[in-house]
């Protein structure tokens, strides 16, 4: 089977396959209602948090839109964090939107800067929401959400964060950190098929949501949060995702959600460790590269196309390129969710063979790590 | 197994269920362009059009969702034909994106007249669009979605056709009868698990998307539709419910869909057939009854959710109750998608006996018809 090691949609763990053969059940009978409350259960301890989570039919980006709309009325100025494609898009989507939209531009492969954030706060008051990337996946960059959201808070702001591939992978302290919103989908860390963003509210959000004049209907939190504590939905729900949304959960508890994160912690390291072995540069400044995706500069000589093409054709493995600016510039290799270091191992093997193949000269030391596995 | 004979989340049929193990693949490779090509020339076939076939991850709330906000701007005129709880739902979303909605009340259980619908139109001049749900589950009433398009065409304005409940039971020639917009969600006649939204588009409602201002980002039809002729997509899709629709649709083809109509007719005629024979009164009109979805009044001294209760815990059968203001009057019997007359037999058999249990009389031949099988 093809190696994927793009940084999402992930492999399925085998007790999340097997969960989708489950029968369709009434989305309004007493079986859902059990489904449901054991998510949403589930996900505020996986989360860190008391406040309400809530489950969409959606992708991340619906759960960007949901934040928007939600949370805002058009003309409220916003601050957007914007140090790569995800970046950019959760901006867009505000602007589509008509909000006021500030932006803090951070260098590609760099965090963003905890004062910078606070000097913008200042410069621009009236900021009502920060919009920051958690882990900025098309960089391999983890910003520093804990100081971030301190910073917000200090401006009175809602920090809203886009965690779509650091939620179940990344250290997350919803409450402990003070983050008013965190957004995911199902198909990054969480070991899930696409289908369904996840959306977790504090308190602050709340008010705000109270306060907000944007038009919405489907995403709209409150018909979502009326019928959750009621044990049903507002609308139907992606009842397979939902399957395999319980057995991935019921996996990473059983795993331990420290242990996962100490997991990708030592799969970031591995991962760096060997890109550097074959004598690649890695994008992402070092002090905040990301545990669950590594950015790496394609070497001068190789097209990352061609590398990609190979790597696939001649390995079947799948690693990603880069995104917006960095396309051509970058590859992108995945290691979250369902993810050990054997695939990982593989997979590296594979690219130091594939850059061979096409000329790039693999230190020494590289071909014999893989030789000797 | 529990005999689910609700309309919609439908059974699914073990091709559909098969498809649903295979692995997760980039939503923006090489498979996922031949899966999104096929799915999206299969939609266009079974839609009887040649125009652009869209799928969004979402419901079919949010096919409705998005048809008002690509197609209009606030305050735009709209006329809403509401017979049931969808028609109540799909005016509700116009309003809540600030549209002026005149609505044609049409008494819960009769299908709306065509020529109601010319007065309503030459009354309110200047309707850009009617909403219309073909097939009103809440109900069990089918409408003349042809004369009503042709109507609307008339007054030129769209035509915006909720076809949850119809799109591949029931007749529907999008082109031939000028249908402008054709809305669906995957849980229904197309036999798969909810978590994707299907929205067929014709040329004046391109027309109209092009001058439509209501802000949209994750439902964009431009962004969609320019992704998807890349052979791409604008969001994440949700990849194992698209397999899922892929095997659906081949089983739907290689049924023929004219045969799948003929079947949902001579399903329908049966279970009408078997109602009337238990002594229940139909609710809907029998000139207007729908072959996806029968409606029988809950006959006095019979409490509807005992009923219903006693159905699932007795026999395993669960069918459904009345919504909105018909909450408590009338059970609904689903039968559409993966459904065949030996299901639906076992279903009234247990109703039969169901409501022999609580009291009622049921009819010597009912009984004798049921001990029979």
């Amino acid at each position: 089977m093809t190696n994927l090691r793009i940084p999402g949609p992930t492999p399925l763990p085998p007790s999340v396959l097997a969960a989708m053969q489950e029968p369709m059940i009434p989305h309004r009978g007493p079986e859902a209602k059990e489904l449901f409350a054991e998510l949403r259960a589930a996900l505020a301890r996986l989360h860190r948090t008391t406040g309400d989570v809530l489950i969409f039919p959606g992708s991340g980006t619906g759960a960007l839109e949901a934040s928007i709309v939600n949370l805002f009325s058009a003309g409220d100025r916003v601050l957007a964090i914007v140090g790569g494609a995800f970046g950019e898009r959760y901006a867009k989507i505000a602007r589509a939107f008509g909000l006021d939209v500030v932006e803090l531009p951070v260098e590609w492969g760099r965090a963003a800067d905890p004062a910078a954030v606070r000097a913008a706060l200042a410069a621009h008051p009236g900021v009502r929401g920060v919009l920051l990337t958690h882990n900025e996946t098309s960089t391999g960059v983890t910003n520093d959400l804990q100081a971030i959201a301190a910073a917000a808070r200090e401006h009175d702001a809602l920090l809203l964060c886009d965690a779509v591939s650091s939620a179940g992978a990344l250290p997350l302290e919803m409450d402990a950190w003070g983050v008013d919103v965190v957004l995911s989908g199902t198909q990054k860390a969480w070991m899930c098929p696409p289908g369904a963003a996840i959306i977790a509210l504090g308190e602050r959000a709340w008010d705000a949501h109270a306060r907000a004049a944007l038009p919405r209907f489907f995403w709209d939190f409150t018909q979502a949060r009326d019928a959750a504590r009621a044990g049903s939905v507002h609308v139907t729900p992606p009842l397979t995702t939902l399957y395999a949304l319980r057995a991935a959960l019921r996996d990473i508890e059983a795993e331990g959600l420290e242990h996962v994160w100490a997991r990708h912690a030592a799969l970031g390291e591995y991962v760096r460790g060997r890109v550097a072995g074959l004598g690649l540069t890695l994008f992402a400044d070092p002090a905040h590269a990301s545990n669950s995706v590594t950015t790496a500069v394609v070497p001068e000589g190789i097209e990352a196309k061609a590398l990609l093409d190979h790597l696939r054709e001649r390995y079947d493995v799948v690693i990603a390129g880069g995104q917006g600016k960095l396309a051509g510039r970058i590859i992108r290799i995945g290691h979250l969710g369902y993810v050990h270091e054997p695939e990982l191992a593989a997979a590296l093997d594979a690219l130091g063979a594939a850059l061979g193949d096409l000329g790039y000269a693999v230190p020494a030391g590289a071909r014999q790590a893989a030789a000797a596995r």
